[in-house]
């Protein structure tokens, strides 16, 4: 919302933040996202297994997901078996609901699609047990934030994704949060299988936790996924088929040679610097930003990709 | 993410959603939203008054805007001057940056653009006072919302509006939801006038709150503002000129010949349907959604708009 030249100005010269009579009465402003980022160092920083990155390659370009087997191993394992056996190679992008998913999958596993046409599972499970929800792994990183949230007991980050626990019941489950990679299915929470997958683009549709596992969250590309045209159909399916969009491939980074391999790296989120990144967040003062929320929630919280400038990861 | 037959069947009929014996172990469905609308009262909607409805005119359509006189009136009364003045006839969408937000105004108002080409205001004002927040009015409907909110003491609607208060303070303010319209500015509070507005097109940045002015909510039409290609440049602003969405038009209703006028209806905040609907979202169950959240956050309750099925507003 600021106008383009504000920006080109602070770019400019740091000095001009400290000049604002307004910021200087309310004390020194912060360092910014990217001052903090620019602090980090390399252990800070890992690459995904590239066993759990997908690349899916759309007209527009490449969309990277990263998989999270360690709250959905059996969807993980599935959609493994799915790529590898090409299962998403030509199928399409069905669906846009504004503020809500862009769903993809087999356009003829759908009411209106020629069911004879519809593509087979290969090796892959057509149905999975649910897997919305895992006992709470005190092996695995937590990081907690402290502000609460309307939908958990508690919120925070744990190996990259954004996640909620109930002491109470000791489970813990992956938030549905922009970006999130859910997996679609019918009325029977069985019926999921990874062979259709949406990927949240609006408001964190929190209802869905618990209710629908998530295999993964978009780590680049989500503008592609977003900034598509909405389907005129209900739930935002398109009306014409030639309003889909199709997918060239989906394959498992650690199936590509080494030189094809997104070379990405992700914060971790028990990290000193993404630490820093939410508390700049919570109390972030600039001289735009006058009045800092002191609250952060879960899913207002992007954890930072970066390219790799070491070399592709190893398999 | 329920595939689409789903559907069909679901709206075949309502018998099937007993059946489940999953459903019918955890307690009887709850009434849908479409169920609850289709029992709503005629004076349970309100037609906006004209004189704060604004028509924006795309190339792919219309989006109509409901200005907030009540928490900033400097700024509705500046925008329908901008508006009467044609100032938007021809300008453009000049960014869309990928969850957060779509802006409009004059694309030579900025760093690259040709200073000696900026559109004169007019009868309007250059600059304004903030109008970020506003002393609580008893005399203003006021429907709490009952889970809580990470950043405000209380939320609610009022109006139609999402909305905050502190009664700490004392102060009032419309939130940053999915849809908010609020005015760009400089550094100084003091810079925004309306000639440049954003809306809301990913998860709800409520770092803005009480740092920016919101002079408005989309009622329709979202779709074409948020299910547009993001710009590549900072901030989300387009490479080229050619890439900007041109703005045929904007008008104040009331000033459009009443046959052309947007006859579309809000339900009220303050009605027992929305009541109703709220608590739908709340602990709404289907055979779909087994776990009902038990909570809501303020900027996941879409606010219904409906076609009106009498005539055009009077002014």
């Amino acid at each position: 919302m600021r106008r383009r030249h504000l920006v080109a100005l602070l770019a400019l010269t740091g000095a001009l933040l400290s000049l604002p009579a307004l910021a200087a009465e309310q004390g020194k402003p912060t360092p910014t996202a990217k001052e903090l980022l620019a602090r980090s160092k390399p252990g800070e920083w890992r690459m995904p297994d590239p066993k759990n990155l997908l690349l899916m390659q759309l007209p527009q370009g490449r969309v990277v997901i990263e998989l999270a087997p360690d709250f959905t191993p059996l969807h993980a394992a599935n959609i493994r078996s799915l790529v590898r056996g090409h299962y998403f190679d030509g199928l399409a992008i069905i669906r846009v609901q504004d503020n809500f998913v862009t769903q993809w999958g087999d356009p003829n596993d759908d009411e209106s699609g020629d069911k004879s046409k519809i593509r087979a599972l290969g090796k892959a499970s057509k149905t999975l047990p649910p897997e919305y929800t895992r006992p709470i792994d005190a092996k695995l990183p937590w990081t907690p934030l402290p502000d609460g949230d309307v939908y958990a007991p508690e919120v925070g980050f744990t190996e990259g994704f954004p996640a909620a626990r109930d002491p109470a019941s000791g489970q813990e489950w992956l938030t549905h949060c922009y970006g999130a990679v859910g997996v679609a299915r019918d009325v029977d929470p069985q019926t999921g299988s990874g062979s259709s997958l949406y990927a949240v683009i609006g408001q964190a549709p929190r209802r869905l936790d618990r209710n629908l596992a998530i295999a993964g969250r978009v780590l680049e590309g989500m503008p592609l996924l977003s900034g598509l045209p909405r389907g005129a159909e209900p739930m935002g399916f398109y009306t014409k088929p030639s309003q889909r969009i199709a997918i060239a491939s989906v394959r498992l980074v650690a199936d590509m040679p080494a030189k094809e391999r997104p070379a990405i790296e992700v914060l971790r989120t028990d990290s000193a610097t993404f630490a820093a990144l939410v508390d700049a967040k919570r109390n972030g003062r600039s001289a735009f930003y006058a009045e800092p929320p002191g609250k952060v929630d879960v899913c207002s919280i992007d954890v930072p990709v970066r390219e790799s400038k070491s070399a592709a990861p190893a398999r």
